[in-house]
């Protein structure tokens, strides 16, 4: 079956918008997706940024912020601009790299609509507990399981993959066969490479 | 009529489809389209950079030829990568500020196909000699009114306009409304765009 990684970052903006889109857009195209949730600061730190490239280049900045008005117009998704930007999203990452099959996706949406659909803060232990009692799970246990030495480590690795594979950005779409794709602009041409590009070798 | 200006710099990648595409992307929609050649080159400098991001960034680099060759594959234009990048694009944008009315995007898309397509240099005066006498004018009379004082101030001012409308990056489409959609892949959205909005009150 044709795959794809859908790779965000719970500070990213544009994430918002692919996250929101994704499952839909993919299962339209019979693509099998893995959410993978990373931390672009490393990638960012090791470019020279202590900061996101939209606070540190102001048109571009500004740009960005009508864009994404924009786009959730367009999509017809909520969106309110948090205070901060970008957001502590340690805890965020964690915790969704800590949930298996639905429930990944779930709480991914659940934190990204609390954060730029009504613009509240995801830095915050209350706010993430809140979440994820809101998919129907314990967050003491899932908080307690996000934070163990055993969970840091697969974010890690996770972050160091995101790093292998050349991603710079996200959103990112990483297909079966290789291909990277860049931003929520390019989820459906992604999806359509990845569909398309089913039959070749897999990797493993 | 519905309006907007396409702002492109020839030495950007993402410049060459949207080059070839804008036209009759605009023509579909019933926008006037006013092309604008300017110079990027001041405005990376302005925010620190003294190269292309697609060169002081690698990944962005790798990421970005990647994702040309499938757009350009994808539109049916030849690609083939030009030895260096990026190329010295003042005197190709010279002339074209230069030229008026039909001439202008005839002379652009020249250029773009020769500098992407073929892979040659766009810096070398005698290319651009041949590129303007392809076009059906006179190159000596062109090279000469382009290096006027009087057009070298042109396209100082309109690279002073870029600056003063937020671009950041090429290509970059303004609507008659002043809504700013950057690159390639929102051409289609910022046409429909001024198509819709063509009834507000234009700016004069």
């Amino acid at each position: 079956m044709a795959a794809a990684e859908f790779w965000y970052e719970f500070a990213s903006t544009y994430s918002y918008p692919a996250a929101m889109r994704v499952a839909a857009l993919a299962g339209a195209r019979g693509v099998a997706l893995e959410w993978r949730p990373f931390l672009l600061g490393p990638i960012f730190a090791a470019q020279g940024w202590r900061d996101s490239p939209f606070n540190l280049y102001r048109n571009k900045g500004r740009y960005m912020w009508r864009d994404l008005e924009r786009i959730t117009a367009a999509a017809g998704l909520p969106f309110r601009r948090p205070e901060r930007f970008p957001q502590n999203s340690l805890l965020a990452a964690r915790v969704a790299v800590a949930l298996d099959g639905e429930a990944r996706p779930e709480f991914t949406r659940g934190v990204f609509a609390a954060e730029f659909g009504e613009g509240l803060s995801i830095a915050d232990r209350e706010r993430i507990a809140a979440l994820v009692a809101a998919i129907g799970l314990d967050p003491d246990a899932v908080l307690a399981d996000a934070e163990s030495d055993a969970n840091k480590a697969r974010l890690k690795d996770q972050c160091a993959r995101a790093a292998e594979l050349g991603i710079f950005g996200a959103p990112s779409l990483v297909t079966g066969d290789g291909e990277l794709f860049w931003g929520d602009d390019r989820l459906e041409q992604g999806l359509d490479w990845a569909a398309k590009h089913s039959g070749s070798t897999a990797k493993p």
